[in-house]
């Protein structure tokens, strides 16, 4: 039996990296897409790189699509346009590409109920917009679906087809769950790392240049999340506040716990510790 | 006039990654490489790498360096061995390439005076031991001399001739100032890292296949120097504890302050701070 998304043509709300990069690789693989944006400009630009079969600024577009997907920034994803919501096609399955998702089943599924399936690709580049969807981002990398009580078994298989269609790999999870993880293994960077730069750049104000001039590639690394996009930063704490606070919490306990090792000159603990952390870290690679 | 370490040979005291890399980068730019190691094994296999012209496990081998490089772990560098001080010759300028500077110090000034020069050549690999040498690793990398009030003009020159041979951007500063900033940009991020891979495990223990198979780039880059040496990571520590300690407290002001934000819904005043680290990060780089 083929799937969904190769018998109906697919539609994609929103034209970024995640739309575009789907609408590319779905239509390698022989789909028809219909892509929905908000700007002119964009779609102009959409035609251009044949991100997806069709672009147009009214969401009519996506009136006979079987499986549409939401590829929309977090916060319009949450305060989705009614005239978005009016264009869904009754039947069809919906799901989005948020990076997280109690706070997305909460106002997606009373809306639409068991056809709608949170999802949550874990793939990124450091680009964003019109320009940034690329072959083969899905390739190997997991996609995460937290069905809710009411979701479809028919609609989450739906979307499971997609997302092995472009190569990635599928698992599933409770929302809750999910956030959690990303809480500690996304979210919490983010923070550690932004803090990093700005001890830098404060405890060090009485030698600027000397800081900045000795900085070599283990600072490079460690800061890189931390100089990442403010907007998406904020959005993502915001989104997932609970769950980042607990990763805070949790993460203030084993920073006090090795600043403890270094106070009471604990130094045999201390490389035990470290040791730990190098045998641990190729399981999260 | 030609450099000290064109008119005599210069002597390298262990052929791990700086001492192997300097052999290699002086003798292709003509210099006479004499080097001392301490086991045989070691020596013979420099030798078939011809990290130096002579390596020898016998510290006479430095009898006519006119200049020497302590290119040794920095446990060993801070307690010297006795046969090693007696071999030194008498005239010879000194210097090393350890990470913490104060330390250093306060054990060579006082055995050889003004021709010891403290040193840190600011490059690096993961790599360590007799096969980590290669060429060209301080090309366009810092090398930050910190002389005390008793170091030699002349000393100080023939080490910077040493260090721009090999293609480094020489600077100096005071031992203490040194010690503090590589603490802020080297010695914290390796805690700061360690304690994001510690949380990862611990409070990600009810889902630990979920948080392992989420991890993306972002927790690769921010975790990699915390799941590094841990031998070198707690020496560090231990060789640097109160600016350790002082890097430290001054962080956990930092992740007080965001977790302050994100506690308070203040999503406008975390955005501000996340587009300042993204603003400031291109400085460190």
């Amino acid at each position: 039996m083929t799937a969904l998304w190769q018998r109906q043509p697919v539609g994609i709300v929103g034209l970024g990296l995640m739309g575009g990069s789907l609408g590319l690789d779905l239509q390698a693989r022989g789909a028809t897409v219909r892509a929905f944006v908000h700007r002119e400009e964009a779609a102009e630009r959409a035609r251009q790189r044949a991100l997806a079969g069709e672009v147009s600024t009214d969401p009519a577009v996506l009136r006979d699509c079987g499986l549409v997907v939401l590829a929309l920034p977090l916060d319009r994803l949450l305060a989705p346009d009614p005239g978005l919501l009016a264009a869904l096609p009754p039947a069809a399955v919906v799901t989005d590409v948020g990076s997280v998702k109690a706070p997305v089943l909460a106002v997606w599924e009373p809306l639409l109920g068991g056809r709608f399936v949170a999802g949550h690709p874990m793939a990124g580049t450091a680009q964003a917009g019109v320009e940034a969807g690329l072959r083969g981002l899905f390739q190997g990398r997991p996609w995460v679906a937290t069905p809710g009580d009411a979701t479809d078994a028919e609609a989450l298989a739906a979307v499971r087809g997609l997302a092995e269609a472009v190569g990635a790999h599928w698992l599933t999870c409770l929302a809750a769950d999910h956030d959690r993880a990303v809480a500690l293994i996304s979210h919490l960077p983010v923070l550690v790392s932004a803090a990093l730069l700005q001890t830098a750049d404060r405890a060090g104000a009485a030698l600027p240049q000397l800081v900045r001039a000795l900085a070599s590639s283990g600072f490079a690394d460690t800061s890189r999340v931390g100089g990442g996009n403010p907007e998406l930063g904020a959005l993502m704490a915001r989104s997932n506040r609970e769950a980042v606070l607990g990763a805070l919490a949790a993460y203030r306990q084993e920073i006090d716990a090795l600043e403890a090792r270094v106070e009471a000159r604990d130094w045999d603990g201390l490389q035990t510790e470290l040791a730990a952390c190098a045998r641990m870290r190729p399981e999260f690679l």
